[in-house]
């Protein structure tokens, strides 16, 4: 069965202010130091598993000159653009609509844009061993992550026993559970029967649909508007039509939570959703001092410190356990214990009415 | 007798970096609210005492142009450009003479142009005492400094017994010493015998030029010979051969500590010697969380910092005690403890040949 790929590249990423802004969120920007953006990294270790033709890129309108410019070999019209953000459910039933009058039944995997996987060799492995599994009935499959200490940030998946055919490494999903508080994340931790939600996906567009149909049969119905509006004069009254009638819905919450058949693949190859400044120091190599430096510093003294360089000199002097990201209208100077608090910072300026640096 | 003022005016200032570079140092800043630069306030404050015409700064030839536009109303004539640096002797013997060929005898007040005075009527009166004590015979003059603390980063004055005639608040001076470790700033503290050495002198300029005569025989030649050239076309020549043959004596070394006749007045006058970025939270008022901050800043969780901006916006979020100095080029990132280190991002730079960045 054709394998196309659904990368979400919607997300605003206020987290990593001030390089991610607005118009030039999280997924765009190079948080390595090879160069390569998020974006890139996500397509580029596709590759092996699915061709350009097939990778499709859902974003905002206003990210799309964006995904051109740092995406040439990717063809235009695989660039799928929301009229308006609706969170994931609307998201992924618009490609999922796409692909289903191109190739009319077809494996989909849906990928955030924004994630980084170490060992990309086993990634490929975890996702051909979902594809397997999707392709037998009416299976939704989700990459789970093996937990490496009890984060409080992300969703889990409490799975059960094995998938009876016994396929080795696939199991049901008992449930999907919140964010955890620090208590509940150790237990989740010590039970080992919890993974992490990575918000991978791995499913046939004929099974989404059906769960489509059942869960949210007001959106289905919208969405059958835009397949039949796709290639016409129409489509962008109707996307945006469509759209704008659309409830926020998240995938997890309008489909996962509910539908049965749910299965999940626990996959150890180093992932990590770069969830804010902290991830540089573990996705690069720090130096002797533990400190991550990019950019042109001098540092006199500085221990376990994370610093992501703009044009100008940036001179640390004695300090320790700080985040520093300079651009060229504004810098954060951070704790590490206070990067969730980067979020303040953009509220305050939105309340100031400075858009510009947002 | 007339009075006359000295502001030497050619200090390089590193510890106010990255604002302060060679060619823009410390008394050319404004660190305080009211925008006024360091050289501005010492002419200011000296208004009640000395006239436009009768303040002389002796400054780097490359800040002449500084000095002009920062002191519009000072006549251009009293702009005393040294053709190299040669510590505070020659600097002070340079002055002597300009002041010489026009008055012949003159009280001169020696000032350094960084310092800041919060009571600045205080400051007056100690003036006036130590000119009266000038005038008396060949008294050379000290301001002292009651000491409030044992700062180590200073010169101490030990005072022995009142002036013989019972001037009130007129010390012999025992001894100048060096600056001590922290034991001996203790016990300088507790003998109650010590005072800060401010480097503001006081003396007729026929008291000096003996002492000059006494003890740097050499030197006084040369200063006798720029006296003659003063106004002649041989003059930037002789000044020039004349530097070139002077060596690099402090005035507190060369004579201070040999002459006779040496008298300190301690004033209390709220004197800052302005040493660091740490000075700004001392002179400046702080806000409810103990930080100083100036420029475009939004703080989150932030406390007892110093921030001083430039054009752009800094977002501090959960940091303590941190300085932050902002400029078109560079930024200064420093722990409070560490203030003194920044002298160490210069050497860094200075071997990396980064001249454009001093």
């Amino acid at each position: 069965m054709k394998i196309t790929a659904v990368i979400m590249a919607g997300g605003r990423g206020e987290r990593f202010w001030p390089k991610s802004r607005n118009n030039f969120p999280k997924q765009f920007l190079s948080l390595t130091s090879d160069g390569e953006t998020m974006i890139q990294k996500t397509v580029s270790r596709l590759l092996p598993l699915v061709a350009y033709e097939d990778i499709f890129i859902v974003t905002n309108e206003n990210y799309v000159s964006v995904v051109k410019e740092q995406l040439p070999k990717l063809p235009i019209e695989n660039i799928l653009a929301e009229p308006m953000a609706k969170n994931t459910a609307p998201c992924i039933g618009f490609a999922a609509m796409v692909i289903n009058k191109k190739y009319d039944d077809a494996i989909m995997l849906v990928l955030p844009a924004d994630h980084l996987i170490k060992y990309e060799d086993m990634y490929i492995d975890t996702l051909k061993q979902a594809i397997k599994v999707a392709e037998e009935g009416k299976n939704l499959v989700t990459i789970g992550i093996t937990p490496s200490y009890p984060e409080t940030g992300y969703g889990y998946i409490k799975f059960a026993k094995h998938k009876d055919d016994q396929s080795v490494g696939v199991y049901e999903v008992d449930k999907f559970v919140e964010k955890p508080d620090l208590e509940t994340a150790n237990k989740y931790l010590a039970s080992r029967k919890y993974l992490w939600n990575s918000g991978m996906f791995v499913w046939k567009i004929s099974s989404i649909m059906d769960n489509f149909n059942k869960f949210l049969p007001e959106m289905d119905e919208g969405l059958q508007n835009i397949k039949d509006a796709v290639g016409t004069d129409k489509f962008d009254e109707v996307l945006y039509d469509s759209f704008d009638s659309f409830n926020s819905d998240s995938i997890d919450f309008a489909i996962m939570e509910k539908a049965d058949d749910i299965f999940t693949i626990p996959g150890s190859f180093g992932w990590d959703d770069v969830g804010s400044w902290l991830a540089l120091e573990r996705i690069n190599q720090t130096d002797e001092n533990g400190n991550y430096i990019s950019g042109d510093v001098v540092s006199i003294g500085t221990e376990r410190s994370i610093v992501s360089g703009g044009k100008r000199l940036i001179a640390m002097v004695g300090v320790e356990d700080i985040i520093v990201v300079d651009t060229d209208d504004a810098i954060l100077i951070c704790s590490k214990d206070n990067t969730q608090d980067v979020k303040k910072v953009i509220e305050n300026l939105r309340i100031c009415n400075r858009r510009e640096l947002i």
